[in-house]
């Protein structure tokens, strides 16, 4: 990689052309067998089998990551997961990705590169292409990147928010509240002066809760193979947890025009495996309401399959309960930040 | 339009949640009657017909337009039309729009959602969806835009970069140089200080050369019919000009192994037609340098179709001559600005 000279400092975005930028990251961005076109075109070609999956989602740096404690390949992981946790959501297979980078003309060229390899590695293990993307230049010190992902149904109906009926049970496929939680571990500890402190501390234990925390802060892993595995199930709702438990599930209680009721002792064990690290009233403060954890919640007619564990049951009437006790959506709101 | 509140200061997101706003701008997306699932859920769903051709673009503020001269209808038409024209650079049609905003929250609440109704109106004109989208906030003073267009090829083959062969004809669809004119008209006339100003230049006689070149420049509009017609007509290759005649040729040239060999006499009516806006010089530079046009560039084996024209043939070599002589491939660049 070109990503810094032989006599100098660093390169960066604006000591190399638009065009020989593009000429180091494609080859990152192999298309799928399977696609007519890949990146390189003014648009890309992907096979489909009769209607395509399709979300978006930007991440700002500051805002959805610190460069402090998050590499180019955790940003890259972060953004893949946020977007295909949505596909999982519907019970679709992502298939492939666009991305857009708008950059500060100062920022490295290692970072994107790097970002662009992890994009390429990431897509490519679980299965879907990078099927183009878009650089465009942005004040000092802004990095904004917006990924677009595509499904496949494979033939299957799209699992919405709306579907959930009363007497549904309420499930959960993957962690609550880890994000939060490691993000809290981060903020609350001032030895996390770099990426590499950071790592230091998950090596150290790497099977332990702190580590599983931080790391599924940095660069959260969905359990992507149970929304199309839910929609087999016959789950009648589904949505990914990236706002919180409480506001996640408040809007998938709207769009059904029924109520989530959730147990607190179906949620202990998510809780518990919390509290060292962050005690008791925060940790369930973090599964209820902590955000960018990226598992999916569904409602299914009867038990939910292997790789789901019940959280609930679904009742008449509006928003979410705990223990029969309304709670408010709390969770990450973007803009009001509450 | 919630845009004001009845006792104070314009709203701004900061002063709405993330699902009000998110009410406030769904109405405007409203899903294609073909399309299983609009806005709203975590992935919208678009019918397609066995493949989908697929690009995305950013804008920034301040860098893609200025809000003293692009009103947020300005901003959307632009947003459209170069995601729209990249898919009708492939042969396609344009079928669904995704966007993510990436915004200030101190950004009017009144600028989002005229910009939504505008992004909707022009879908709606247009005959595609805009079938869902993302909100993100980010530092003071930003404001991104990113949308994703979603095409059908109709069962016809992509139209690539690479298939221009020497024989063929070099053809436009569109016109030329009128974004970079318009821009230069904007730059230096001190009287530009609002969008208002702007639009009165206009209004005054609409269909002056300066005001078809202001327009173009603000509201770009592409000849999007024009991509599927040579498609059919059987185009080698094309693109769309977003980066300038001689560098968006350059890159065709490339991807194709050949050298485009444009002809002065058949771009003199483009750049007569600028001359008394911007000088000649200056308007040679337009037509051959300017970006943001948004007009096709396309060879073909035989002679172009209706609504196209021949600008020179496609010869052995590389790169693009006039009358000739080489030139450097000029034009925009994205970081370098130059």
């Amino acid at each position: 990689m070109a990503s810094r000279s032989a006599d100098g400092p660093p390169q960066r975005l604006a000591d190399v052309s638009e065009d020989e930028l593009l000429a180091l990251i494609f080859p990152h961005f192999a298309a799928a067998p399977k696609d007519p076109v890949g990146p390189g075109d003014d648009a890309a070609v992907v096979s489909t089998n009769g209607s395509v999956v399709v979300t978006t989602d930007a991440m700002v740096r500051g805002r959805d990551w610190k460069d402090t404690w998050s590499s180019p390949h955790d940003v890259a992981v972060k953004a893949v997961t946020q977007n295909a946790a949505d596909i999982a959501a519907m019970g679709a297979v992502t298939r492939s990705l666009l991305v857009t980078l708008t950059a500060d003309p100062a920022t490295p060229v290692a970072w994107v590169l790097g970002f662009a390899q992890s994009l390429g590695e990431q897509a490519k293990t679980l299965g879907f292409s990078v099927a183009g993307g878009d650089l465009s230049s942005a004040p000092p010190e802004i990095l904004v990147i917006s990924v677009t992902a595509l499904g496949d149904l494979g033939g299957r109906s799209p699992v919405r928010r709306s579907g959930a009926r009363p007497g549904d049970t309420v499930a959960v496929a993957g962690s609550l509240g880890h994000s939060a939680a490691g993000f809290l571990v981060l903020e609350s500890n001032a030895a996390f002066t770099s990426t590499a402190a950071v790592e230091r501390a998950i090596a150290a234990q790497p099977d332990g809760i702190q580590a599983r925390c931080l790391a599924h802060h940095l660069r959260p892993m969905a359990p992507l193979d149970q929304g199309p595995a839910a929609a087999r199930a016959g789950a009648t709702a589904m949505m990914d947890i990236s706002d919180g438990l409480l506001r996640d599930g408040t809007r998938l209680a709207a769009a059904s025009g029924v109520r989530l009721g959730l147990e607190s002792a179906a949620l202990a064990a998510d809780v518990d495996e919390l509290v060292a690290l962050v005690g008791p009233d925060r940790a369930a403060e973090c599964v209820l309401a902590g955000g960018e954890e990226h598992s999916l919640l569904a409602t299914f007619p009867a038990a939910p399959p292997h790789g789901w564990r019940r959280v609930g049951t679904v009742g008449e009437g509006s928003g979410v309960t705990l223990d029969g006790v309304p709670q408010a959506p709390r969770g990450w709101d973007h803009f009001a930040g509450g």
